[in-house]
């Protein structure tokens, strides 16, 4: 089990965190698409070659997953997570295609202790997705949960 | 290949769409997590025991998607979907467990023809998710686009 070096009082508004990149393979994205989101575009390239994407390109909910993979890797694993009450924007911006490398970083936009829970705070946060291109592939505002320190 | 029966034109708001329900059961939730969101409370039982969440619970974005699977299966399979810009809102109420039954359904918002792309129109829509309680635990706004129906 990972230590935890993360706690809320860590976390500072405007701070950056790199969460390094992934490639994802077409075998990969027809797979997460087969389960979950079976659309032409997404599972089958002939069809997607005719569709207005030009080819196969990745769910957004895969880009989502792929994204919190590499958040957990980087950051969440060794911090005091708690879990999420929700996502207050995404933005599918460019499509995800076989082969591309994804890179995300996260900005910090704001921190705020809980006033019913004192054991943790909400960290209010941009992720931003780019390719291998540099062009923003995805955008999105959340918030997670982070434990306080405890007292010594 | 399944037939198009749903345009844009074929959306109206107020609608509702009732999609169907799926069970998720220990193993897929873990499946889900161990690739794409490995936190201890989603992926080791033991450790998820002893967490705020007093058991595994699955990934806020293993439900996105597999709401996402009972969306196409029962009405983007059959639409002129050209995809989605993005997600307003995700609201994580409540968590998911291993055996739970989640139900969703799609409420209609609003619709509106694209002024720069007259083949298709943008339809915002409401999904709520409930379990076999009939608790709601997730809710979502988004936004998808639909093909018009082609002049004949």
């Amino acid at each position: 089990m990972a230590t935890i070096e993360y706690f809320f009082e860590s976390v500072t508004p405007g701070a950056v965190l790199e969460l390094g990149s992934v490639t994802v393979s077409a075998e990969e994205i027809i797979d997460f698409a087969r389960k979950f989101d079976p659309q032409p575009f997404h599972i089958d390239p002939e069809a997607a070659a005719q569709s207005i994407f030009g080819g196969i390109i990745a769910s957004g909910w895969h880009t989502c997953s792929l994204t919190m993979r590499l958040m957990v890797d980087k950051f969440l694993s060794r911090a005091a997570s708690l879990g999420s009450p929700g996502v207050e924007q995404i933005r599918w911006l460019r499509p995800v295609r076989p082969g591309d490398t994804i890179s995300a970083r996260i900005i910090v936009l704001e921190t705020r202790a809980s006033q019913s829970k004192p054991d943790r705070g909400a960290v209010r946060m941009r992720t931003e997705v780019t390719n291998q291109h540099g062009e923003l592939v995805m955008s999105m505002e959340s918030t997670g949960l982070v434990g306080r320190r405890p007292a010594l």
